[in-house]
């Protein structure tokens, strides 16, 4: 019989991967939350020595039935514009990805109109485009699935410690609080917010169209019941991703709103997920705090920002980098003959 | 006579720049700080195509008389253990700075116990340790001085667009308190926190030796005298470096409560740096919220973080890059192609 170890309790490696950081060099704490977020790479990865060498992002792509019902700032054609601006690598979050040593892909989960053809798009296109919520359901059961399938897939894929998943689509944020909305059973309108920007009219005409979609449901909905009737195809590609991220033992960068509310869904579908989430932002679109606030989290970094595209998820990598070196590469008081406390 | 284009004013400039942001492909303010940083370096560089590629993190150490008083969780002898865990690149900034790809450099500034020869520090000692000010004047006015020029010259060095700056010395947060106080006219027990760590008692008799130490001179000093009163070789070579930082027209990353006390002083021997300083992080030392409202300043990271060293000036480094490269590198709606809003 193979000789077998004590048995290692959580509850253990906690205490072990704390007396480690208390063990370096600095007074007890010092690092604040760069501490704790070591401790939880520690966690994810099993290991005192943890490393954060190597993240991708993944920005999923989709267009929305609802955006006709004149809900955003920008026409629907957006989507497919910007789709083409992330293949020539002009959009914020190549740039940032770019600057920060982040590798980046693009996924078609379902832009409307003919599929584009080119080396640097991933094509997993369920439809061209949700059908419109205020009538009926954005998608069928099928396609729901088939959706969370491909974005499980896709975070399950090796070759990175972490991964951050951003999103793009015309009429998502309407979608996100939708699906918030029923996934908390709370009134919609407490979950809208200006999106890509739209004036006081048109937050007026997106309050009355969300609320005319939230009335065809019950006012709570499970986790797959919430995304057939009201997610996006990129929005639910992107809660099966971090599924399938958590699953490969990755750490999940969550970016704003909508990305937050397809982690909600994916922990509503899988609760242990949620050990391997850094919330990465807190978004200036109103809505997100609200979905934070449900999980428990608070946010890395509060920017002001509420672009998507997973742009406040890149933004706490150079953190996540900094924490897990810090574990593994610092000096302890004893290796380094530094006094302690007196 | 050469061909000169009109002249180009502030307003100008500024407005050059905020159109290049609003062009970008995004909702106008839809990356927030990011925006507001981008358009800081685009003027501390003159540029509406910044570059922020190379930054350099210099430590400062330096032993304070004062703590002989007994105001530190830690024995004098760490400073010198640190400097020496610093060149064995052991400690908290050596690690992220190698992280985040950021260049260190170590500089004693005038540490006690007899100089340490070592290829990686600079040598720039002033004395070996500051005269305990609760008694006297920490420094002579020709060491004062010395320690700036010092600072102005190791600042003012190429090679980089940014430089953070970050000390090391045990008693120094009593110092900074005592400097701050004084630069503001504030009673110094409201600038008083636990630095490394004291516990009540140990606050206690810090609050009671820093009164005592106010207590020499009037409630408010200019700010040669404050440094020359109350200072540490480390900090008030950081404020020389600060300001020969800003004078060579880098961007300068403000770590927590020493080294902003460092930067005020800066500012108020050249109120014009002010526009130099990106203020990396809040610090969890209380004082530093003081320092930072009198500044009117707004940090970009809020972690709970307190070690100094820098550390905190670096994390902000990543931000500075992404928001340079936004700038630089992001499509407009008009070279993409992209529909504005409707």
């Amino acid at each position: 019989m193979a000789e077998q170890g004590p048995a290692v309790t959580a509850a253990d490696f906690d205490r072990a991967v704390r007396e480690a950081i208390d063990s370096k060099t600095k007074p007890v704490g010092a690092l604040g939350r760069l501490e704790t977020l070591a401790a939880q790479i520690a966690r994810v990865q099993q290991s005192l020595v943890p490393t954060a060498s190597r993240c991708k992002l993944t920005v999923f792509a989709g267009d929305h039935g609802i955006a006709a019902a004149g809900v955003s700032a920008y026409p629907r054609e957006v989507t497919r514009q910007m789709l083409l601006n992330f293949l020539a690598e002009g959009a914020a979050a190549n740039v940032i990805a770019r600057t920060l040593g982040v590798k980046f892909a693009l996924v078609d989960a379902g832009v409307a109109g003919p599929a584009v053809e080119h080396p640097g798009l991933v094509s997993r296109r369920i439809a061209g485009g949700t059908r419109n919520s205020v009538e009926r359901p954005a998608m069928s059961e099928p396609q729901c699935e088939a959706a969370l399938r491909a974005g499980r897939e896709i975070g399950g894929e090796r070759g990175h410690e972490a991964a951050a998943f951003g999103e793009m689509g015309i009429g998502n944020t309407s979608s996100a609080s939708l699906v918030a909305a029923k996934l908390l059973g709370l009134p919609v309108a407490g979950l809208i917010g200006r999106g890509t920007g739209v004036d006081d009219a048109g937050l007026a005409r997106k309050r009355h169209v969300l609320e005319a979609a939230a009335a065809r449901t019950p006012p709570e909905l499970g986790p797959h019941a919430a995304l057939c009737e009201y997610g996006g195809f990129e929005s639910v590609m992107l809660a099966g991703a971090v599924l399938g991220a958590a699953e490969a033992g990755k750490l999940v960068l969550v970016d704003g709103f909508i990305a937050t509310v397809s982690a909600l869904a994916a922990v509503r579908i899988s609760p242990r997920v949620m050990g391997n989430l850094v919330f990465a932002h807190r978004s200036a679109e109103s809505g997100h705090s609200v979905v934070l606030e449900a999980l428990g989290a608070d946010p890395l970094l509060d920017l002001d920002m509420r672009l998507g595209e997973g742009t406040g998820a890149l933004l706490a990598w150079p953190l996540v980098q900094a924490a897990a070196a810090m574990l593994r590469d610092m000096a302890s008081f004893e290796s380094a003959g530094v006094s302690g406390q007196t």
